[in-house]
């Protein structure tokens, strides 16, 4: 597809601008063919008001072998190369509840919303955090409960109407070793954090929230059985967000999240690109 | 995994708290056993300020057969269902060039930056849309020229840096025939719009883009056998998208772009939620 002259076309008008500061990774670029390039520009008073709070990334990288609760994890293959075809691509295959994704109301609701169906509305909304890694720390097994809701609004402030409450319970350090992240016991029951119904009916039911999130791969805790947490929030038309990253590294409030779930045609959910912004 | 009890569990809780106002879809997953919802509230002043914006969704919903420029179309089964297995979930397997998706640097270019690399705050990014659908709609052929960016810029105002330029050609309405989506002539070639050289070359040098994005299947005219633009921008260090949607419905300035690019693992680019908020 790379013609020959193209690249050699494309180097001489790079060479007519001479060299600019450069990163990395632009610098392999350019030194495979492509033009010198300046560094993006920092944001400006004319790149608007959401450039310019800060931002963080609350998404592991969707990688093959990447811990899943059930089915078999994200695989990969290379379909062409730069070298050899001109151009680079990759083929996925992966189950719809892979890396950091969404719960639709569908994924447990027969005749629940799904993917297509969540409105822009309620993927950029208010995210608040609550810190439950020091019990988690000491039990696996450790839920957020009413009592952590309570003392969370105690010392944040109520929490806002339409928003998506996360967990953080620290167990994203473990994510590089699906073993440890499962944390299964002798008879293969997973062992880690979660929701407790009590505190997900009360926000429900009291601050009307759009979602919750946790950095474990379940709404429920992993010991879960009956799944409480799933049945009562998608079935309150709400949805949830799994494996998400970074949640110690925001503010407990005051940060938008922005939810990007690919719309999967008939989606039970799926992999979304979830950022914080404050 | 739903054990005989939990849902009549829950039911009882809701049965408790009494009806309230439901939407279709909630109503169909409380006759299937979930509890009530009360319909999702309104943004509010509490919900900050991003949300009390006005927002667009730019993203194709993400089908099985969504026309591909090459390659097969995505496509999906079912794993399980809440019918027999007590939740339901799809499998998923395309290339990474399907639906409304992120071209990276190194999509074309050996060593340029993959899927996971590209920032947040290149993600987030003023958005301004070029119309050129009077001329497309006559030739499917046509480009963005430097004429119509000196033209938007007469019109509208300086290009922030770190934009996003969009072209705006109508063609998304070919959306639903893939055959009309890529117009192939007799020979095999396509023919929709897409971006000039002379444009991009322009928008790089001189307004320091983040990116462009196009409502057709590539960054390049569809005639194009060189794939300047590809090669042009990809080769700067910044990154395109293609398949979106909706940008005759936005501001042509004054929104801003999220950009949801799931960060597949060494990603050549791949599937994207893209909101435009204003």
């Amino acid at each position: 597809m790379c013609l020959p002259g193209t690249v050699e076309a494309v180097r001489a008008r790079a060479d007519e601008e001479g060299p600019a500061p450069i990163t990395r990774r632009a610098a392999l670029a350019a030194a495979a063919g492509a033009v010198a390039v300046t560094a993006l520009p920092a944001p400006t008073a004319h790149a608007r008001r959401i450039p310019e709070k800060r931002t963080r990334d609350l998404t592991h990288v969707f990688t093959e072998g990447f811990p899943v609760y059930t089915f078999d994890p994200p695989r990969r293959r290379t379909l062409v190369t730069v070298e050899d075809n001109g151009f680079y691509s990759q083929e996925w295959t992966f189950g719809e509840h892979s890396g950091t994704h969404i719960d639709a109301p569908g994924h447990f609701i027969a005749g629940g919303r799904l993917s297509p169906e969540l409105r822009p509305a309620e993927l950029v909304a208010p995210l608040v955090v609550i810190d439950i890694s020091t019990k988690a720390a000491a039990d696996p097994d450790a839920a957020v409960t009413r009592q952590d809701v309570m003392s969370f609004e105690r010392g944040h402030g109520r929490i806002p109407r339409g928003a998506i409450v996360a967990m953080y319970s620290g167990w994203e350090s473990r994510i590089g070793d699906p073993a440890a992240y499962k944390n299964a016991d002798g008879s293969g029951t997973y062992h880690f954090p979660g929701f407790g119904i009590d505190a997900v009916e009360w926000l429900l039911a009291r601050r009307q929230i759009a979602g919750i999130g946790v950095d474990t791969m379940s709404l429920d805790p992993g010991r879960s059985q009956t799944f409480d947490v799933h049945l009562g929030l998608l079935g309150a038309d709400r949805y949830g967000i799994e494996n998400l990253a970074n949640l110690g590294r925001i503010p407990a409030r005051g940060a938008t999240a922005f939810v990007g779930l690919i719309p999967w045609e008939e989606g039970s959910g799926g992999p979304a690109r979830v950022l914080a912004l404050w």
